[in-house]
């Protein structure tokens, strides 16, 4: 998932898969911060996420859970982020992402920090069905766990 | 409540009230319509709010019901409203928000329009408890129905 300066309303076709081993030399790779909240979570997993991502902060919209999802995402001044954060309290969780081209996709890997250490997943999205379902994992991936709530973010923050 | 440039950040304390009989001349008081959405509603009231308030846009976040609740409210860009609104889709309402100063304080009336149309209700926020409870309502006020769900914003815009 890229942040950038459009709104970015489409659907998202993705894989998450647990990596049983980190790819060589990964701290230089393209990395940051993540640091994410959630102000409201319904059962069903339509939640709204507040994120910041190096500098850039985003409040998302989500619908839905596993390979679909539908999305909306809009960037936040600082001044908006700083009022709305506090809401996430109890509610958050930190990790650092990398990016790995890999093929014609990009890998994204993220390495929780703070009570979720030890936790890394690998998201992949993809620009078609067709791709997804061919898509063969790299070597290092573990068990795919696309669509388990017990690896969303949200149920992470929430622990 | 007043939406302004500000972000807010406070505890609010009011009271809700059916209305017996509209007061006279209310077409010659300041209104404006209000539409509002929900992008996601928990079940123990904490929400998150988009509204159009005349041309002014907002996202507010709430805990808690009844006289006391929290909320955060932040301004939103029309771009911002526009990439997000789609995402209340079913859950909205429509009303027209009239201003009614009353003594040291202000009577909000809001006027239900669209599946709605025929509830009409008063909002009082308080500076403080003491004038709270001391209030006496006006005599074209109705019965109180300060935080129960079947009059709250988030239940008529789910109905």
């Amino acid at each position: 998932m890229q942040v950038d300066n459009r709104t970015r309303n489409n659907r998202e076709i993705e894989r998450k898969f647990l990596v049983k081993q980190l790819p060589e030399k990964l701290k230089r790779r393209r990395h940051y911060p993540i640091a994410q909240g959630y102000l409201a979570t319904e059962p069903g997993g339509r939640h709204v996420r507040l994120r910041k991502k190096g500098k850039t902060a985003s409040l998302a919209f989500k619908v839905g859970r596993g390979a679909h999802r539908e999305e909306r995402e809009v960037r936040l001044s600082p001044r908006q982020f700083a009022a709305l954060w506090p809401g996430t309290a109890g509610r958050r969780l930190r990790k650092v992402r990398y990016e790995i081209p890999w093929k014609n996709l990009m890998i994204e890997i993220d390495v929780y920090r703070g009570k979720h250490s030890g936790v890394v997943v690998a998201e992949v999205e993809f620009p078609d069905l067709a791709t997804c379902r061919e898509f063969k994992p790299p070597r290092w991936f573990g068990r795919e766990v696309t669509g388990q709530k017990r690896y969303s973010n949200v149920r992470l923050a929430n622990e």
